[in-house]
C-alpha cells in the first residue's frame, strides 16, 4: 500500500519569530467541523422518524446503513451474557492487559467523586447540594475502523463509578461485523445492555426512547459528522458530552528527550486519521530537527505510514519559540486536548498551564499510556476547547440539587429581603409570598 | 388592566386514580422549545455577519431591533465606574437588599470550590486532577420586560467565586432604556464591563470576539428563542449553560400549610410568564380544594393577574394522588425545577428524591427566597432537564486538566499493557511509543 521509496517528510516549520507567525498558527489550528444543512436536514429527518415509528424506523435505518437484514430490534439486541461470552473468549494476553485497563481507570475515576454537603446558620437553615447519580446513560461507540474498546472503557467507567442505574451501549455494526474486543470491554465495564445500531438514528432512540431501546438522561462517547449533528439536536432533551474535533498533541521538548521516542510520540497522535493533529514545540533549533530526522527515518517503518503522512503534512507542525516562558505561551494559546511536557522538572511549569485536557509530565509519561491504562480518562476537549471543558468524569454522570431549609426564624429575615428586591423587579406574588412568612 | 369581575379559577385537576393519568400528565408537562427554520436561518445569518463585520454588524443589528441611533460600539461599552454610579444611586432600601442578597449568594457558592487533587502510587508514579477557571465568561442579561437584577447576581457571582479573570455582561437597551437595578447588580457581582446589546448578535460578539467585545469561554443566562437558537449554535466555540425552558415549580403539600400561602407560592411561579407552569401535589383532596379557593379568592388582588390567570389555566394544576409515596414517584418523574416540600418531616423524603434543581423544604421555605436571597442559585435545569443537570455554580466556570506522570518503573510496566491493547486497536505507533519506555 506504501510507497517504497523514502519521501521527504512534509511538516510545517513555525517560529515565533517571524512575523506571520501567528497567522500561520491560527490557519494550522483552524478547525470548524460545520455540519452541511444537508447532513443537518438528513438527521432532522432519522430524528424525526425514530421518534414517531420507534423500533420500526430504527431497524429500517440499521438495514440500509449497515446492509443488515434484521427483521426485529431484538435482533440488534446483546445482552449481559453475550458480553460476558466475549471477555472469556478473548486471548489471555488481551483479557488479561484490559482487565488491568479497566482497573486503573476505576481506582482513578474514583477520586473524583464530587460529595454533598450542607451548613446550618445561626438561625438554623440549612443550606446544601445533594449529589445524585443519573438514573440512565447511553454509551454511544463508532463500529468499523474506529471501534476501540479503550473508549468502552473510558466512557462507561465513570457512569459506572458515578452510580448510574443502567448504562445502555450503541455500536454498529457494519455488515454485522462484531468486535469481541469492544463487547468484552463493555462487559468489564459495567453496560447493562447493547443495541447493535449506530449513526443519528441510535442517538434519536436514546434520547426520545423506542419499544425496545430505553431513554436515556446522557448521551456520550464519539462518533462521525451524522451523530455529532445529531447529538446537538438532541442536546435539552438529553445531556450530551462535548462535540468532539479531530484529536490533537503538543509536545514541549527541552532537547533532552530521545527524538526516536518525540517521533514515535507524534506519530501515535498522527496515526489516528488524516485531521488528526501532531505539533513538536522546543527552544532548541538543532533537536527540533533531529527530532524531523528521526520522524523522517522511522516514518517507513510504520504500519499506518499513509495515514501519518497525510496527517503531519496537512496538520502537524514544529514550532521553534524562544523559551520556557514562549513554550507556556503557546501551551495557553493552543489549549491542547493533550499536553506532554517532556522536559526535566515538569512539575515547574504546572502552576503556569491554564488550560489543557490532560497533562503527560516527564520523559516517561507517553501519552499512549494516558489513552489505555494510566488511569485519567482518554475522552478530552479538543479544538482549544480545554478553555472551557474538561475530560470526561464521574462528575458527567452525576447531578446536584440545592437543599434549602430555612428556620421560622431565617424565613422571616430572608423574607424582608426577598420583598424588597421582587418588589423592584415588580413581582409582587413573589414579594407576598415571601411576606407571609415575616414574624411580626 | 385587569376583569374586575371575579372569576372562576380554571386550573387542571388530575387524579393518579383517573385511567388516562399518565397521559394528561405527558399533555401537561410537554414542552418544546423548537426554532423554526426560520429563527434559525436568521440567527445563521446574524452570527455570520458578527463574525466577518465584527463591531459594524453589531452596532447596525442593535441600532435596527433596540431603536437606537448609536455611531459606534463605544456609545454601547459601560465601564466599572458607571456600575458603582448606578449602585450608589439606589434608594438606600434596594442597595441593602442588593447588598444581603449578593453576599449570601458568595457564601453559598464558596462551599462550591472544587479542589485540585493528587495522589501517588507505590512505583512513584503521580496521578491526579487540576482544576483552573476559566478566562473570561459573557453573561447574557435580557433587558426589557424581564430585566432582572437577581439574574445579573445569580449568574456572575459563581463566575467571580470561580476566579474567572474577566466577566463580561451584555444586556440589550430596547428604546435606550437601561436599568439602574441590573447596572447595580452587575456592581456586586465583579462585572468588568457591560456592553448594551442583546440577541443573536450579541451571542455572536461574544463566542468569537470583535474588535470591542473580547470572545468569552463560556456564555451563560436566559434570554428569548433568538439568543437561545444562537446559543445552540455557538456550542462548541464556546461553552453555553443549559438552554432554559419556561420555569417551573411542583409543590408538595401535606395539608398542615396555610392554603393562602401555598396559593401565593404557587402565583410566585405563575406570574412570571404565561408558559411558566405551577403544580400542587397532595394526597388530602379536602385541602386541594381549600387551596383552589384560596387562589381564586386571592387572583384577583395580584398585580400580575392576568399572567397568572392564562399560565394557571393554560400550564397549571393539582393533582391529587394516594399518598407520599406515590408523591415521591411524581416529583422523581416531572424532576421539577423548584421542588417545595411544605411537609411534615421533610427531611425523611430526601434519600427518595433522585431529581430536582432546587428543593425548598418544609412551610417556612417559600421557593422566592430561593429566586433572591437565600444563597443557592436560582438558574435551574428545566423541563425535567434536573434528570441530567444541575444548578449553575462555581463548577460550571471552572475546568479540569488531568495530572500523569509515570516514573520510570510505572512507565514500564503500563508499558506493557497499552502495548497489548494498542496492538488490539491496530494503532502501532501507540504501541511503539509505550513500548520505548519499556525497562529490559
Amino acid at each position: 500500500m506504501t510507497d517504497s521509496v523514502v519521501r521527504e517528510l512534509e511538516i510545517s516549520r513555525l517560529s515565533t519569530r517571524e512575523t506571520d507567525f501567528e497567522a500561520r498558527l491560527e490557519s494550522l489550528l483552524c478547525w470548524e467541523g460545520v455540519s452541511s444543512s444537508e447532513v443537518q436536514q438528513r438527521v432532522d429527518e432519522i430524528i424525526e422518524a425514530v421518534k414517531t415509528r420507534g423500533d420500526t424506523a430504527l431497524v429500517e435505518y440499521s438495514n440500509r446503513f449497515d446492509r443488515l437484514s434484521a427483521s426485529s430490534m431484538e435482533e440488534l439486541t446483546l445482552g449481559a451474557e453475550r458480553l460476558r461470552k466475549a471477555f472469556d473468549g478473548l486471548p489471555e494476553d488481551q483479557r488479561n492487559a484490559l482487565a488491568a485497563a479497566a482497573e486503573r481507570i476505576r481506582a482513578y475515576h474514583q477520586h473524583q467523586r464530587p460529595e454533598s454537603w450542607r451548613y446550618t446558620e445561626a438561625d438554623g437553615s440549612v443550606l446544601g447540594q445533594q449529589v445524585t447519580p443519573l438514573d440512565r446513560a447511553g454509551i454511544y461507540v463508532p463500529g468499523g475502523k474506529a471501534a476501540y474498546p479503550s473508549s468502552v472503557l473510558m466512557n462507561a467507567i465513570p457512569a459506572h463509578v458515578a452510580g448510574v442505574r443502567e448504562i445502555v451501549m450503541v455500536v454498529p455494526t457494519p455488515d454485522g461485523v462484531l468486535n469481541e474486543l469492544v463487547l468484552a470491554a463493555a462487559h468489564l465495564a459495567g453496560v447493562d445492555h447493547v443495541f447493535t445500531i449506530g449513526g443519528a438514528q441510535a442517538v434519536a432512540a436514546l434520547a426520545y426512547g423506542t419499544e425496545t431501546v430505553p431513554r436515556v438522561d446522557k448521551i456520550v462517547g464519539p462518533g462521525n459528522i451524522y451523530v455529532a449533528t445529531a447529538k446537538r439536536a438532541v442536546f435539552g432533551q438529553v445531556g450530551i458530552d462535548m462535540i468532539a474535533g479531530p484529536s490533537e498533541i503538543l509536545v514541549v521538548s527541552d532537547g533532552g528527550t530521545n527524538p526516536e521516542w518525540l517521533a514515535m510520540d507524534l506519530f501515535s497522535q498522527a496515526e489516528h486519521d488524516e485531521d488528526a493533529q501532531a505539533i513538536l514545540v522546543g527552544w532548541d533549533a538543532e533537536h527540533l530537527a533531529a527530532v524531523e530526522s528521526a520522524m523522517a527515518r522511522l516514518l517507513p517503518t510504520m504500519e499506518r505510514e499513509a495515514i501519518i503522512r497525510v496527517s503531519l503534512k496537512a496538520r502537524g507542525a514544529t514550532i521553534l519559540c524562544a523559551d520556557r516562558e514562549e513554550a507556556v505561551a503557546l501551551i495557553n494559546r493552543i489549549a491542547p486536548e493533550h499536553l506532554e511536557l517532556s522536559i526535566e522538572e515538569p512539575e515547574s511549569l504546572l502552576p503556569d498551564i491554564r488550560h489543557a485536557g490532560a497533562i503527560f509530565m516527564g520523559r516517561y509519561t507517553a501519552e499512549a499510556l494516558g489513552d489505555y491504562c494510566a488511569g485519567p480518562n482518554h475522552v478530552l476537549p479538543t479544538s482549544g476547547t480545554a478553555r472551557f471543558s474538561s475530560p470526561l468524569g464521574v462528575y458527567d454522570f452525576q447531578k446536584r440539587s440545592s437543599i434549602i431549609h430555612c428556620s421560622p426564624d431565617g424565613a422571616s429575615q430572608l423574607g424582608r429581603t426577598a420583598a424588597v428586591l421582587a418588589r423592584g423587579e415588580s413581582l409582587t406574588a413573589h414579594a407576598r409570598s415571601a411576606e407571609y412568612r415575616i414574624k411580626d
